[in-house]
């Protein structure tokens, strides 16, 4: 189709990897990509989208916030390394959400998700690592693009350009999502709570695979982990450990308790799950009766209602610790992510595009390898409750040995237009589907 | 005083050792007194006294009952072995409290209290212990008096053998309470809640000791150690462990969790406090959650807010154990008992009269080393709290180097006379006081 | 085959029927089959073959032996019902297993494995209950052959008859195992570790499954679950829980912490695994400081080593949890099944031979379906470990809905006759197979 | 006696006030007196004392030293703030104990221990205390001399000047100790394994008192409770919670049980005893397996036997629960105090000097009220191990209601001048005694 040729001359005019590179440089964490997010807002605008930052995407349920003071600073540093004035402002305390709207006249809403966040790693200062050799490494200490979502947001602001600029093309509308704190599986649930999701017809995403082989893709991925994560802070009473420890209520043991009870909950006899509780910490001093304890708690299932029964119950666990040694509680959740399966429909359309595309060797219909978490499955369950389909495409951009979430992580910038493409496809097969 | 030396002739004409041998041979356990408490009954009515049998005296609070089928064949026993029919219809059930009322006119009311039950311990079958020697071993297999009760009620009957023969010397109402179940604390209870007490101006009772020496007296002893027992019941449900353990709620877990967090409870600052868990059994099979599980506890305390507080805390973390495995629960009071003082007004009576008694040439006006734990404390705060007053002897009794609930137990039967003169004595200074 | 057609004719002469409900009504618990034991030694060399009982074939390893008294009171019932006196005195003491042999001459050594012991559960007193309407419900109250090994018994009776009649047509040795123990994975391991199956070329044994339809056979059972028990006895020191508690070492709470601690074990991700304590009893008082526990585990694989590995890291956990409350341990190992594979050899052999046999219409040739675990596979890894072949086969014989191990358990007798065919075929192919 | 009033005189002359309040303005927290040490270095060299600092009074068991990193920065202020030079080089590393000896000829060794460091309290900025009045407020952010031992320290420099200028009145040997790390029990047992008290015949400290009222004074208080501090590490391994948790070995786990199995122990009935978990920090992420804990444990005893078998037994549960979970273990000790009675010999002298100064109303020979812990303590046990005699001395200082250790804490400075007359008073009597 001529389309798709005009498609592939435009990706190859873009200059993607210096797009990453300006990203790589400027990783920030989760709640905190101001400079990201608003550089990101200033292009959607230039390109002609109707911009949207910031709460009028985002629901109450933002998981996992920093605090004011960190975000502050984060919001202090992005300002200075070049972040967008015009968007910055409404972005304060955390709003980091970010869509474009693109109305092509009648026809399906589709929308795109791509995560923008890092990781608080450092990356590594090994001479042989592509950051050092081409000088792109982090400039902001302890913060790094581990995980590609550099990557990702790239591909975003491809997508963007090419089809606002062939927009006679297409049909409905677009909806493009730059999405914050995908990381700890934060901050999907907030964009999905919001509503700006009730009316969208079709849903995908992809992720940068870097122990995928360049070559691969993988057109429907299905093995994702439902998850939930909470922290629990118990409130107890300080008392003096030597003149009377009987007047203190002791959150250290109740923390301690409930750590051990969570524990030996039965695993599911109807799939995997898995219950952690990674983080303890309580006390103020060795003779002082703890009068404070916090421990980080996350639960997992092979399908989400194992999730959800599993925490439901870690709950009951931890109220009762708490009861027990007449603690207060307060229970924040901090995470939470589904298990969801691609839709046959638009897995048909991506694998029908990916065998017209040079790179792809290695077409996979659907996979349920196990591949962790990720929240892109809260939209996807938002979508598909409300009558749409889904799908999380998964593409092969292997460079070296270095797994997601180390200080070696990198993928391969080759795998970016070919998946640039993918999406610009999909999008107009979808868009022109009827 | 003409009236003591009366008292005293007719306390010699008493053959108190041949009665206290017959209820030593008949020893039964708590609330299956039937024999004892019939044979009493009836000796009671023979001496002109009111008799109250069971029900009416004794209200619904019984505590550590044991199972009908139990009671049932004890019942069976008694009456083979020479239990007053006239009287034991009435005490089916366990109801095995008797009181003798004797009406003397105008004047204070004057409660005795003589405790009636054995111990599920064996007799030594040592020929050179006096039962054997005398022959008047226990005749009930693993049932023994081996802490002097058998000694209390043969007081009990001769104060009130005397008492009726001397009516005209004596002021007031007599009430002669002979208790079930002291053992384990639970039979005094029911007796001070039916209200029974409740017009009582003075109480008091004994208890012989057979680590003192003979010729010793305390006069009003205050060591007493409150206590509270109980038993807890996890309800959990069973489940395969090896198909579907998730299925279950496990009450093993669910009472090890209790148990050690009853432990971790700090000792009270403000005196002696304990708590233990005796015994805990669990689970009916290897391979299967378990559904069940019994857990023995109790607290003390050097006073009864401390004992009580403790129980308190202690039965919440019960409930959150229980919650916490999704178990359900029942929690049975098992014993209670307090730590109240004897009133000076009755121990300086007792100290009067002590002097007047020819073995006693050790006499201690008040005593506050501990001596464990002794229902007719419960008794005591009754009258206490409706303004009557109440003391509690202790008689030296040693004989040998044995324990009290030790299979070699026994006390001086010389004690028995002294004892009986301290009632009477004590008795009729305050029936005769205003 | 002219031998098949003699075999055919000599299993339909056999009583079966009579003699699995003689079986079924004489009961016996593992370790105390005097009766089934004795008589079927009495039949073994009534056939003509040389018959081994008792310590002659078991090794040291006996798991889970119960007490001398109640093995004595079970011998002297056996005794009064018919226990043949030949035999019986030398299984004293729980030594039932009983083997037959009989040489053939030169050829391979073949085994076949019959399990004997009955359960500790009360058969349904239910009239439509088919041992109730043709008078053959338990005579032994309590004890019930409700998981088919009367019929095993049965089975392996009727091998040694034919066989015996039909000697010339089978070459090698035919060693004919009958088991006691096999309920609670106890009785294998020690005929295994005994010696007597280290020149056994061929070992085989089949159960009966009363949830698989009649007609299905499957001809190599592979879902075997490994599993390992053990029990746990902390001897600690009793002290007063009220005067003394320092002075106890507390052995309910070391078993409590050892019970949360197993439970706290993360499951492997290596196959399926399980842990449980499905038993915990400790103390003797509540007012005391519990002096000893007892904690009942088991431990379960998808493959031995979990198992192996699970149960070695479970026994590190109770011996420090003992150690922390300076208590002693006594470990006692009291039942050890393993996950071993079908011998594809044997298995082919079972499906050829199946398919000649009227009644399987559904002959499934390896099957991994979890069906709990199985003693037999002690036998079967000591046979592969010194080169030789073995197969566990499952026979179908639904009769009504009951599953094993309940009070309603029946098998379709008409299973008995074509289970017989298979052993007597399997065994004459293997014997003349070169 | 005129050396009496000599002494007077001197004293009078003394600027103590100033010397105390450079002390607190430059606070310095345990191990880091770097200022403080090396200024009284310097004056003691002065005075015509042999001084010796750091390790050659400091044996290897320093407990609950800081990181390098820390001290080093420490250093760097110390030496900002006027540290003496000459002194200071020799203290890196924390070894900030000075000592000044005195030979004035034949006779007793007579040792002084003045306590040196400060605290991790921030001062009050209420104008109304007195220190913000008098403009001497701590100048070093988050340290504050609210325990008093500036003043220990101004009396200890004190006592060197005086001795020195009346040299000839004295006999024996002086040996003033200037400890570090008071705070936490920490320094004090360091000096004393170092062998330095080895030759000491009398040795005396004393503690202002903020609660005491001035004009009191105890001579030898008895009521010091027996304290032992450890931290124990917890090394186990990291695994992902979701992917492999049964490779990791949990380091959470395990110090959460030990710290329920801590609670569980029952306390002493031969004395007040206590034991407390303070801190637990585990864990580096929700989703990782904790690969490392540190618990922050004491015990205490209302004598050292008990608070030592009670610390054995701790370590032995902590042990027990590493090695439960496949943990390695570090035990650190971190703090040390005895309960050391205070000898009649010393304190019937102090009471002898106490009468003759003025200011003391109200003295009382020996108290043994509880009043914590106290690690002067230690050099007392070694100094009465070696045949030499020991005393503690407490003195009123009451200024206002804040208790020690607040930080509104103040000391009255009117006590100063003769606390310091009852060391010299106190040393002239014993130094002359034979």
């Amino acid at each position: 189709m001529k389309i798709f040729q005009d498609i592939h001359n435009k990706v190859k005019e873009l200059n993607l990897i210096e797009q990453r590179r300006d990203f790589h440089q400027y990783p920030e964490p989760g709640w905190a990509e101001f400079r990201t997010a608003s550089i990101i807002a200033g292009k959607l605008r230039d390109y002609g989208f109707q911009v949207k930052v910031g709460k009028s995407i985002m629901g109450e349920s933002r998981l996992g916030v920093p605090s004011a003071d960190f975000l502050n600073s984060q919001y202090q540093r992005a300002f200075l390394q070049g972040g967008n004035p015009d968007f910055m402002e409404s972005m304060k305390g955390g709003y980091t959400a970010v869509a474009g709207i693109l109305n092509c006249g009648e026809g399906p809403v589709i929308a795109m998700r791509f995560d923008i966040d890092a990781l608080d790693i450092e990356e590594t200062t090994d001479p042989a690592h592509l950051p050092n050799i081409y000088d792109y490494r982090s400039k902001n200490n302890g913060v790094m693009h581990s995980c590609g979502h550099d990557g990702h947001a790239t591909i975003g602001l491809g997508v963007a350009k090419i089809i606002s600029e062939l927009k006679q093309h297409f049909k409905g509308t677009i909806k493009l999502i730059f999405q914050p704190a995908e990381e700890g599986v934060r901050g999907a649930k907030s964009i999905a709570t919001s509503g700006f999701l009730d009316d969208v017809d079709y849903i995908y995403a992809c992720h940068l695979w870097s122990q995928l082989p360049l070559g691969h893709i993988i057109c429907g991925m299905d093995g994702e982990i439902a998850t939930t994560k909470y922290d629990a802070k118990f409130i107890g009473k300080e008392a003096h450990a030597g003149i009377d420890p009987d007047n203190g209520n002791n959150a250290l043991l109740a923390a301690a308790t409930a750590a051990l009870n969570l524990h030996t909950q039965p695993m599911s006899s109807k799939g995997l799950s898995r219950v952690n509780v990674g983080k303890l910490n309580a006390g103020s001093g060795r003779n002082i009766i703890a009068g404070s304890a916090t421990l980080c708690l996350e639960t997992r299932g092979s399908n989400s209602l194992i999730d959800e029964q599993l925490m439901e119950n870690s709950l009951k666990i931890i109220k009762n610790a708490a009861d027990m040694y007449n603690c207060g509680l307060k229970l924040i959740p901090m995470g939470s992510a589904k298990a969801v399966t691609s839709d046959n429909e638009i897995a048909e359309v991506v694998k029908t595009i990916a065998e017209k595309i040079d790179i792809y060797e290695n077409i996979i219909f659907k996979d349920i390898e196990n591949r962790g978490s990720e929240d892109f499955t809260c939209m996807m369950e938002r979508v598909k409750n409300n009558g749409g389909k889904a799908c999380f495409i998964g593409i092969g951009a292997n460079v070296n040995d270095s797994g997601h979430h180390t200080t070696t992580f990198d993928f391969n910038e080759n795998a970016l237009a070919p998946a640039l493409e993918t999406f610009l496809f999909t999008t107009y097969l979808l868009s022109n589907k009827r």
